[in-house]
């Protein structure tokens, strides 16, 4: 894996030109992309990722600030004539959102799209040099994070000493689990959600979301090397305070800022 | 009816800073929303629309590019606070897909969200000075123009020697359809597609849509007063030359360029 890059930071309503969550993770072979909010497509222009080079679409949960880009996504490959096949992974019942879109439209799409409907906990996908597990997060509705795992370390990273490859989790939205610092353990990089500053503790705790310091202390628990931090609430113009409240618990802390690429090394 | 505004002028894949479908026509007491692609929401920030103002949606047909963003939309009303009603124009099967939706996010509107399907041809609906019919298009799937009609002139436009209100179509997606210029006869103002420049008239015919030339005619044939194009294809970066092969047929011809507002007098 070589890093991933935001598309998108902002919690439910887009704001202050921040969009919906989505991310794109750059493993050896392939593109995956990582949930896939409102205006998905457009900012994957935006940022001149290539699209024939997803391969796998993860969707952590069907609140719509995380999937609602998805069929526009899917319809423009199909219209830009992708023949490739295309694999998501999401909740079960958004196959038949998808199938009501499509039979809809009266749309024939020129590739085969393959639902995998995510399970409880467990084994997701598997690329040649990848892995993918999945496991349940604490929100208001069914939600999952997934654990990206390279199955070997690379010949340089052997080299230098490395005896497993690299690994990322993307922790969706979630209230503050202890649970899930035993599922990550080790991480190499982390994304957890920070909809609120700690300030705004009890109604984080009411909203399923978390704060800035208890996603550094998921990070910490979990003895991750680096936590990524984003799903900001469109109360916030400004997202400094976000870095430096969960500084505070976790030094090695970074905001998820559109456009920014995390290489993992 | 004061005016339109244009939020999207592009056909299905978004290009060139182009967005799909969407306009905002502004009634004596009201804003009517007309078909809403994906990331219309973040149109109406950008060219700061009241969206408290918006009580009535009208969606002409079941192509993402017209109603992707639809949800989203919804849906931050919904996290806004929005408590007035709304009332949603569309083809049936879209109400399966809103509440499909909404149910597996598990939300609860705050407001009151009222679907009313389209006839096939007829009566939609009715606010204190305008009224508003739909007429079927000739295109792939089931699809619906509008036209909005002011009950009475201002007494302005009396002073000015009018007899009857304004009135305004909205021609959606079509093939080139001399029986539409009959069911709009004598408008004021009229929106058609022009996907495509009239060097690919077989094309547009292929794929149930209209030209430069073709869409013109249809003014030209309906006796409208002004004609605006959009809804272009995605092969073309400059849209001067859509302007200039309508303006041959139908003088009074206009580029409905996004932010740009259209007013009625």
């Amino acid at each position: 894996m070589q890093g991933v890059t935001i598309l998108g930071n902002n919690s439910a309503v887009p704001a202050f030109d921040r969009h919906p969550t989505s991310q794109v993770l750059t493993t050896r072979e392939q593109l995956y992309l990582i949930d896939c909010g409102e205006g998905t497509q457009i900012q994957i222009i935006h940022y001149k990722i290539r699209r024939s080079k997803i391969h796998r679409i993860f969707i952590s949960h069907l609140h719509g600030d995380h999937y609602f880009g998805l069929i526009g996504l899917i319809n423009s490959m199909g219209l830009l004539g992708r023949i490739q096949p295309l694999h998501i992974h999401g909740p079960a019942p958004l196959w038949e959102i998808l199938q009501l879109q499509l039979r809809e439209a009266d749309t024939h799409l020129p590739f085969d799209l393959q639902f995998h409907p995510l399970p409880a906990e467990g084994f997701v996908a598997e690329d040649k040099n990848t892995v993918v597990h999945c496991f349940p997060t604490n929100h208001r509705i069914s939600c999952w994070g997934f654990l990206f795992e390279e199955k070997q370390p690379t010949r340089a990273e052997k080299d230098a000493g490395r005896t497993r490859g690299l690994s990322y989790a993307f922790c969706a939205d979630t209230r503050y689990d202890p649970a899930m610092a035993e599922r990550i353990r080790g991480v190499d990089w982390m994304y957890h959600e920070t909809t609120y500053l700690d300030e705004l503790r009890s109604t984080a705790e009411a909203r399923y979301h978390s704060t800035t310091r208890q996603a550094a202390e998921i990070a910490r628990q979990a003895g991750a090397s680096h936590l990524l931090i984003g799903h900001f609430s469109s109360k916030y113009a400004e997202l400094e305070a976000f870095q430096q409240e969960a500084a505070e618990v976790f030094p090695n802390t970074y905001l998820a800022t559109e456009g920014t690429t995390f290489l993992f090394r």
